[in-house]
């Protein structure tokens, strides 16, 4: 590992520029971890901020982990070394790695469980359905208690389903629809009732936004999500700004949970300091209080106790991770959860895709040129650079995200594995590749347009107004 | 000031023992103050809890700051040293001088402006009323802008009270009465609304206590509330468990406030600690909010920014001061306040009454028998030893508790005036004294526990129900 700026960084090819870089930000992630002194890690963050102000001089690109630059990806793709930990909690998604996120890694890491072949199975003989393509294809991946969740409901006992959304922006991009879809698909094969949570307080306390637009963001949000088909007596959904005034169980699960947490506790969990206001120390609270159902007393006829189901990206597990602990202290049943994998961004699988960045994402209320200009523009390709090469040696499916979010959105298994061997034999190209993704995707946005349209405030105000829903249990 | 333990703690005589416990208090605050090396500190407090220890043991009796061993007393009343600083937050009460607190030392450190007899004048002119003796008697003594509440009220522009309480047991003693006495007084002569805010979660959050249990103290205490005479139709009581999860506007101003507050500043202001709960360090935005008029849409018919005048004891202004730090910052008018003294233990005015010992207060439900037995047993004598050296030298009213009750609850200024210098002369025997506060006590107790009987669960859930109150702005 190279210790040093002594050696003449203008002399560095990118590349080695490139490795200079990473192995300098694993040096400062090491420092860290093994808590050296203020100084030396001091010294070594300053020698980090010049190496990369020295790889953006020579490249004119930004350092991104495991993006070596532009013309080297092909060399690195697969072999980065991957000895330092992603980073993956509800506000960061980071990896050195191309392919995305090691996943296995993160199981053992967080301490959930994998879905295996055998939980598939069992999902579909509860059901009677044929397992989701989300499943099928390890996009959910990850889970914790669902084997108890179905011992119960083979058993006759039911569940319900709990997801949510941040509204940071009006527009919601394809990679939001993730959970919304799978949960639908629960929701459907399972015939249960589903809350869904729009944690509009917390985007009003983290971000530069007023109480009113935040608010105003959450029921925009809402109509996306009504959009993907929910059934409207079985799904409420609501506001934290709205729902927290308006139900007399919620706010009580929300103080009952703050009694069982300290701040030594949300500062390992999710790593605030003492310069954060007290809303966001005290919200993890609040994005918990939904896995009890005493927080719904109108929706659940006041039954107490129900089991609760949350699907969700593996990045709000640290939540749950923290209701699981307290559940039991306050008398509540722990949440099950099933985790999915994260939806990579356009530029490569680096990091998740984000609302605002309008380049690294496909948008709910793109036109179907944008969709094709975004596709041809910016989807990362695991092809190679001529022609030529790329009949030869072939692409790499491991880290095309025209691919992987063909993974997502075509659900005919056959024609996928038919398009993975083409790309990967190099007999099809990038460019034939991201034509199928366009022709995937546009009408796949166009007709949730479409059902976006239909949904008018009236719905959406059935849809948040706190009611009996349909269940049995 | 004594240095070290080496002279034999044995040898001296418990007045001696109690100074040197005293002065190695003072020690310990002014390194603490002097931010001092930890190991010092460190060792000055392990010395001061040995003395404390040999104080126990020589004399019986627990140290308690400011009150000599019982048979010194006398030698020491209204001389001891008032160099340390008393403590006074929401928690604590806790001074080591005999009268009590310092008020004027406190409204320097906390910054407040004393009602002054211009103010008192102000105040009787702008409502054509005697000004109520807890005016004319100190015992509301301090204040942040009441000067700008009556600019704005001689101009037609009215304001709304604000009160509350913690409901941390069944029972409430007189020394709860006085704020709510005084806000009665204020509602009457300025003619407003009022909303009580019951603490019920902040009771659950700091005790061994259920939810439940919190908020049936929280109606039980409404009753005794109730009783004091308040106007139904112009006041709203309301239990933060219940209200927080009925109001569209509470919430919304709790969060606000919350994002305007950060860690170090509760850390600051109030003590907290990493190890406290999460529910502990968001709660003052709980107890400010109230201070906002836009936290009661229902009662004031959406009517924002209406000025917020909050009548409470000295030891909730570090809620109200970090509520005026927020006010302007999330576009709301600073609330302004009147602070009352505290009212003392039977015991001395040391610290001030505690619900949760039944010797240092006369309960709402004590019987004619209970608060004779506890005045003649319990109340701390500001007397001589003898008949013959109290005729001869008189009494001390500052450090008498019964002297001090009186001036709480006999409203008759000329029998009051009589009382003390009849006592100070040592025409009047502490014998005499505590029966004309048993005979002011007894119909008083008498006369709350009648009105009591007649606030029906009815009437509670009235007070408790969010309505339009009556009022012109």
């Amino acid at each position: 590992m190279a210790d040093s700026l002594n050696c003449n960084l203008e002399s560095l090819s990118p590349l080695q520029l490139f490795e200079r870089v990473t192995e300098q930000g694993e040096k400062v992630r090491a420092l860290k971890a093994g808590k050296a002194p203020k100084d030396e890690i001091d010294a070594a963050v300053r020698m980090l901020l010049s190496l990369k102000l020295s790889y953006k001089t020579t490249t004119g690109q930004d350092y991104q982990a495991g993006l070596p630059p532009k013309d080297l990806v092909l060399i690195n793709n697969g072999t980065t070394k991957e000895e330092d930990e992603d980073l993956v909690d509800p506000w960061n998604v980071q990896t050195s790695n191309a392919k995305g996120v090691d996943y296995d890694k993160l199981i053992v890491r967080f301490g959930s469980s994998k879905i295996d072949t055998d939980l598939i199975n069992r999902i579909e003989r509860a059901t009677g359905q044929k397992p989701h393509h989300f499943l099928r294809r390890g996009i959910f991946f990850s889970h914790r208690d669902m084997d108890q969740v179905l011992d119960a409901y083979e058993n006759k006992k039911s569940f319900y389903l709990y997801t949510g959304r941040g509204p940071s922006s009006q527009a919601m991009h394809v990679g939001h629809l993730i959970p919304f879809m799978f949960t639908k698909w629960l929701q459907e094969v399972f015939d249960v009732p589903l809350v869904i949570q729009l944690t509009d307080d917390e985007k009003y306390l983290w971000k530069d936004m007023t109480v009113e637009k935040a608010y105003e963001y959450a029921k925009e949000n809402a109509k996306d999500i009504i959009a993907c088909g929910f059934d409207i007596n079985k799904t409420f959904i609501f506001s934290d700004l709205d729902y927290l005034g308006a139900s007399p169980g919620f706010y009580k699960n929300i103080v009952k949970v703050q009694k069982h947490v300290t701040f030594n506790q949300v500062k390992g969990i999710f790593g605030f300091t003492d310069s954060d206001c007290i809303g966001k120390i005290s919200f993890p609270a609040i994005q918990a209080a939904p896995s009890f159902s005493s927080s719904f007393p109108q929706i659940f006829n006041g039954k107490e106790n129900i089991q609760c189901l949350i699907p969700c990206a593996i990045d709000q597990d640290p939540y749950f991770r923290m209701t699981r602990d307290v559940a039991p202290r306050i008398g509540q049943p722990k949440p099950a959860l099933l985790h999915s994998v994260f939806f990579p961004a356009l530029q490569g699988a680096q990091t998740k895709m984000s609302a605002s960045d309008p380049n690294s994402s496909i948008f709910l209320t793109d036109t179907p040129k944008q969709i094709k200009t975004k596709i041809n523009k910016h989807a990362f390709s695991g092809g190679r650079d001529t022609i030529e090469e790329h009949r030869k040696y072939g692409g790499n499916c491991d880290v095309d995200v025209s691919f992987m979010y063909l993974t997502f959105f075509l659900e005919d298994d056959d024609r996928l594995e038919h398009l993975k061997q083409a790309y990967t034999s190099g007999e099809l190209l990038t460019g034939e590749l991201k034509k199928v993704l366009i022709e995937t995707m546009q009408p796949l946005v166009a007709a949730h347009q479409e059902r976006r349209k239909q949904v008018t405030d009236e719905v959406v105000k059935q849809f948040m107004t706190p009611r009996k829903l349909a269940f049995e249990f």
